[in-house]
Order: C-alpha cells, then sequence, then structure tokens
C-alpha cells in the first residue's frame, strides 16, 4: 500500500538548548496546520522542540504586516509554539533562524535582517560564532512600584520563603525574583508554576536568579504554559535587566542558564540585545501525519 | 573554517510513543561513543529519545555471545540506554528496530529473528500493521510470598494509601500495583519514584495499573532511573501477567498506555508476547560531537 502521508524536509536546531525544528516553505507552499506542528513538536511521537518555524519568503506571507517588511528582510520566520498556536517572537528561535539562514546561502553577510510577527529583527553574525539578535524595546510593567520598593510581585517556590520580584515586559511577561545566598538555585523545585502575587492576569514567566559578581548571572526559568526549559531568550533578557535595575546599572551581562551561556546588552538605542551559540543539529525528511 | 565533526545518517521511530534513534553500521564500522549515545538521546541538544538503536550484522557484533547468534539472526539490535550505557533489550525498542529491517529491505517475510544481548528474539509482522516479539520467560521475583497473599510489596504513590503489590522479573525487575476503584489513575503524581518495599536491591519499575474489565487494563509506569513514560513494553507485560496472576487466567490482554495500545499475549511456551504498532517518522542525518 502506498504511503499517502505528506514527506517535508527538515533541520532540527537549538540555542543553549532552547531547541526548534526548522521547516523551509522557500517558495510559500508548504502550509503547516496546528496538528502539524504539534506534531512536529512532540519529543516522542514527532521531532521535538520547543517549537517550530516555517522559513518563509516574507513576500509570500499569509500576513499582510509581515508582507509590508519584504522591502528590508527577505525572509520570515514563522514561528509556532509547541502545541501549534501562533507565537509573536522567540528571542533563541531567531538567532538559530539566522544560522539556517546563513547555511542554506539565503543570507550573506554579517549583518542581516529577519521579519517576524514584531516587525524586523537585526541580527549580527560574530566573530567566534555567536549570533546576536537585538529584541527590541521593554519596560518595567509597575514602574511606579518598582521606583517605590525595587519590586512589584512575590514569588512562591516550594521549600522557600517567598521571594521579592520584579515584573518586565519583553513583548511577554516575565517576573525576575532573585535568590537569598542561603537558597541553592540548582535545587529549587520547578516542578510546578511557582505562583506569583499579585497574579498576573494573562500569566507570566518566572526568572529565578542567582548573582554570580558584577555583569554575571545564573538563572533558571519556568514559561508559561510550558514549564521550566533549559532556556528561555527574553527570559535571560528580564532577569539581566532586572539584576541592572536592582544593582543601578550595567549594560553588559553573561547570564548562564541550564542549557548554556547567554550574553545580554542593553544597547545605546535602549533596546536590549541577546546573543550566544546557535547550532544545525540534524537535517533530514519527516513524514507528516 | 571545515566542519570537521562525524556525519551519520538516523532514523527516528517510536513504539506507543516510546522512541528511538536508529542509526545504521551496516558494515559494521560505525562506532558510537556513550558520549555520541547520549548526544543522540538528547532530546534538546540532539535528537532525542528513550534509547539508541545501532543496525549491526550480528556477524560483525563486538560481542563473541551475539556473533554467535549470526546463523539465527542477521541482524543485532545494539541498543544503549540514553545515557550512553549498554543495555540487554527493549521490547518496544525490537518492535521498532523490526520495522526498521523491513522497510530497508534488509529483512523480508512475517516472522523474522533478531539478534539481542539477551539471545534471539522472535518478531511477527501481523496483518493489521502491528508488530509482535516473544520476549522470552517472566517468573515472579517472590512466587512463595505471591502465593501466600497474592503480594510481596507495598508502593507508595503521595497523596494515596500504600498499594498492595506484585513484583515480576522479565529480565528486568517489576513492581505492580492496582489502583482501587476511587484512585484516579490519570492524576497520580509520579514525578518522583514511587517506594517500594520491601526496597528492591537494584531498585525496580513500577507499573500502576487499572483494570478495565476482563483481558483489559489501563496503566501507567515509572522506569527506574528514567522517570515516567509514555510506555515500556516490559513493564505492559509486567501489568498483564500480574493482573492475570491476580484474575486466576487470561491469557490475550490488551495493554493501554499513556503513548498508545499495546496486546500482551502469554504464548503456549509460557514466554509472553508484547505487539502493537512501531513508526519510523524521520530519516536524516545528524552531525556528532
Amino acid at each position: 500500500m502506498a504511503d499517502v502521508r505528506r514527506e517535508t524536509a527538515f533541520t532540527k536546531g537549538h540555542g543553549t538548548e532552547n531547541d526548534f525544528v526548522l521547516v523551509p516553505a522557500l517558495d510559500g507552499a508548504l502550509q503547516l496546520s496546528a496538528a502539524d506542528v504539534a506534531y512536529l513538536a512532540d519529543r516522542r511521537a514527532g521531532i521535538g522542540g520547543d517549537g517550530v518555524i516555517r522559513v518563509v519568503p516574507s513576500a509570500l506571507a499569509d500576513e499582510p504586516e509581515v508582507r509590508a517588511q519584504a522591502e528590508q528582510a527577505a525572509w520570515f520566520m514563522d514561528y509556532r509554539n509547541a502545541d501549534g498556536s501562533v507565537a509573536e517572537m522567540c528571542g533563541n528561535g531567531t538567532r538559530v533562524f539566522a544560522a539556517y539562514l546563513r547555511r542554506e546561502g539565503l543570507e550573506a553577510g554579517d549583518d542581516i535582517t529577519i521579519a517576524t510577527r514584531t516587525g524586523v529583527k537585526s541580527v549580527r553574525f560574530e566573530a567566534d560564532g555567536s549570533i546576536a539578535v537585538d529584541l527590541g524595546a521593554w519596560r518595567l510593567s509597575e514602574p511606579d512600584a518598582a521606583a517605590a520598593q525595587g519590586y512589584d510581585a512575590l514569588v512562591h517556590v516550594p521549600g522557600i520563603d517567598p521571594l521579592s520580584a520584579l515584573s518586565l515586559d519583553l513583548g511577554n511577561p516575565h517576573t525576575v525574583a532573585a535568590l537569598p545566598e542561603q537558597v541553592d538555585l540548582d535545587t529549587l523545585d520547578l516542578h510546578l508554576p511557582p505562583a506569583v502575587h499579585p497574579q498576573p492576569p494573562h500569566g507570566t514567566n518566572v526568572e529565578l536568579v542567582r548573582p554570580l559578581g558584577p555583569g554575571h548571572l545564573s538563572m533558571r526559568v519556568h514559561e508559561r504554559g510550558v514549564g521550566e526549559t533549559r532556556s528561555c531568550g527574553t527570559g535571560a533578557c528580564a532577569a539581566a535587566l532586572a539584576t541592572r535595575y536592582w544593582a543601578g546599572g550595567g549594560d553588559e551581562w553573561v547570564v548562564d542558564v541550564p542549557g548554556g551561556r547567554l550574553r545580554v546588552r542593553v544597547l545605546p538605542s535602549g533596546t536590549v540585545e541577546l546573543a550566544g551559540p546557535a547550532v544545525l543539529v540534524a537535517d533530514g525528511t519527516v513524514r507528516l501525519p
């Protein structure tokens, strides 16, 4: 009996173990249903990834606001969450997407641009192999409360006292808590989402931070709707920005996450840049359900 | 700079979402270090799987006891655990391995044999697409205690009363507990290994079973050293064999696991057979570290 399932090419890649399945749709024809995406992202029944990225010419995107970016950025990162839903952006995903464009010869030069659902992103290939992306503007969620106390929330993690925390908006919501000296980052129980008070209306990503010295911290992250992950690009930026706020300054940060090391820079423009490795692990053909 | 990392072909497949990375070594040359295996099995930094299977001609196996099987079985399932350690056997892995041999034209016919570290296994391709493997002999671990009470152990799962359980040996150790009516299988907390008393010296795999009617049960499994998995072939057999013991008979069982449906048969020879689907999801090339 002939196998009538569709087949498609794929590449698996990761940035500090935040991993993605990339699917080329270079002529714009290949569409992925939510079920296709969930299958590709399924770590046991499919390929497996934190998200799925369709590689599409910006001029052929379904979204008019993406097609409007086509003059500035040739390729659109059509990012989807592992459950098949459409996502606005993904910092590490952008870096892996850039590595793919360069390897495939779709973009050349050390400075490229990528079309996303939140506008054109600038990407820079660095001499050490790192890939840096400007993630754009950020802000404190509750600047008045933060100005008064340095904090605007409490984070509850099982087995330890409540932690004072700061809420930031990087296009998605983050709540960052620094750990007191006596609490071990590695042994925190992040099996369940940490409770946050006041409870953010649409949930939040929670970063637990251990400052390690000037411009250096380590962190773990519980991603909203996902669970603990090995890395989160906007989470690394939020952790650096919160620690910078508490420290009263510092524009260059090294952020150690379980999956590796990222660098975060606050740019003179006021935007925040995420840099680090991006690895293309495997290439092949997958049968869609 | 040239990329000097090694590349190898791979196939990803699963049986009821117990998933594997298969790596062909058809001329016996490709060796996988423990680090290679751990990389291939890494769900975020590599490909991802519960285990890794090297496809090797039996006559070219490193192990003399496998080479001795070459007359009966042409291909050796060189199975490794996700951490890179050598494993004796894997029921679902054998079924996926058989699907690969057939698709690649390495074996033909509906009845084939496979060389493993625990001897030659017989595999049958069924008309409905299922693949059945005879997993061999099994026994109660404590037949005297079981004969007296029907049980020989207690299993402790957080939030519920201790469960009476039966210990079986299928080449690997299993402890099977049936849930009382009022306890919901789906909501059991298997985040941590259930405690078993008396404590087995080398640990055990724990199956929690909900009998659903004659010859039908559903189960969840916590695998020794791994955690909860979507399916475990020997675990499904142990669950059926324990329920059969308590029920006083029945040689044909349907076992629902989180990853799908398996069938278990007690054969006239006294051995136990595991049957179910095996899916080859994707094929490609992976760069080894």
